[in-house]
Order: C-alpha cells, then sequence, then structure tokens
C-alpha cells in the first residue's frame, strides 16, 4: 500500500523573466489545497500529501498538478477548481475529468 | 498510461537552523540522478522524470526520495545508491529493497 493514498504536487517553478507556473497562481493554489485538504482532515500518511515540487516540465498546460500513485495530472484557474479536485479526487477518488490535462501537453 | 512511466521526486527541503534534508546531500543525490538519467537516454516523456521536491514529510528517514506510481520510496546515502536506483529501479523497474524506507519512518 501506498505510504499516502494520494498525493498531489504542485509545479510551483519560477523562471527569471519568463512564464512558468508561479505566474500564474500555483503557490496560492498550493495554499488553498493544503487549507483544504487539512481542513477536511485528510492529511497524513494513509491519507493525503500535498507537496510543493520543481517544474514537472508539462509549462504548456500549467499551472498543472499531479496525483500519485493515480499518475492523473490536472489543469487549474482557481480556488474552486482546487476545491473540486480535493472534494471528488483526494477525497472521494473521482477523477475531474474536466480538469484533466491532455497528454499531448508538454513544455 | 502514466505520462512518464517512472516519476521520482527527491526532498530538497531546508530549514533554518533545523536539519532537514538538504543538510544530508539531497541536491547533490539529485543533480547526479538528473544527470545520470539523462545519460542514460531515459529522461521525457514516457520514460523518466527527476523532479525537485519540497518536504515529503518522512524526515527522519532523510534523505528521502519516492518514486511513482510505483509508489517506492527510498532512504539513500551517497550516489553510489543512486546509481543503483537508476540503473535497476528506474531503468528496469526492480525495486532495489536494501534501500528502500521503512514503512514505520515518517516525520
Amino acid at each position: 500500500m501506498s505510504y499516502y493514498q494520494r498525493h498531489i504536487f504542485f509545479c510551483l517553478n519560477q523562471r527569471d523573466g519568463e512564464n512558468a507556473c508561479a505566474q500564474h497562481g500555483a503557490q496560492e493554489a498550493f495554499d488553498h489545497c493544503k487549507k483544504r485538504v487539512k481542513a477536511e482532515g485528510l492529511a497524513g500518511k494513509g491519507g493525503v500529501r500535498v507537496n510543493k515540487a520543481g517544474c514537472l516540465d508539462r509549462c504548456a498546460g500549467g499551472p498543472v498538478a499531479v496525483v500519485y500513485p493515480d499518475a492523473v495530472w490536472y489543469s487549474f484557474v482557481d480556488s474552486s477548481d482546487i476545491d473540486e479536485i480535493v472534494e471528488r479526487h483526494l477525497k472521494q477518488g473521482e477523477v475531474v475529468d474536466r480538469l484533466v490535462l491532455p497528454d499531448n501537453v508538454g513544455r
């Protein structure tokens, strides 16, 4: 069994003078997700871990996050998107299809 | 199928005046892993991604890394440990048992 039932990584990458997830609300999304997961009592071993990450190399779809071990990638816009990922995927294990990053989106 | 066949995250967390993975060679291990994966031609979509991460919250076993979607956690000491993870796990899909972090190791 996975140490964390679901482990979500947010790209918080910054680039000097270049476009990157951090310029598109990634930090705010991470903070919001972390807060919501804690408030729902999901955090910790056997539950959910919300993690900072460097560049996930799928910048064209940024800001992005990936949920493992499910290997489901998301592109999000605002905190209501994050709420939906928390409520449906991190809590209930359902993929939020409307936010899934298409497989052909790379750097 | 997973966008990356195997996605390894290294904790590179630093804490002011406190013990953390970054004080135990985590950055050097990350750099070495990234270089080895590239040299082996494993990097990219359908292959391997070597990623920076913030605190993975299993500090007692640090420095640590986790390979997804396999959900296998490692604790390592030096670059020969990293070579073994690259050669056996990232390249061939075998778990390197001697480096696996016991399930009861947390923060």
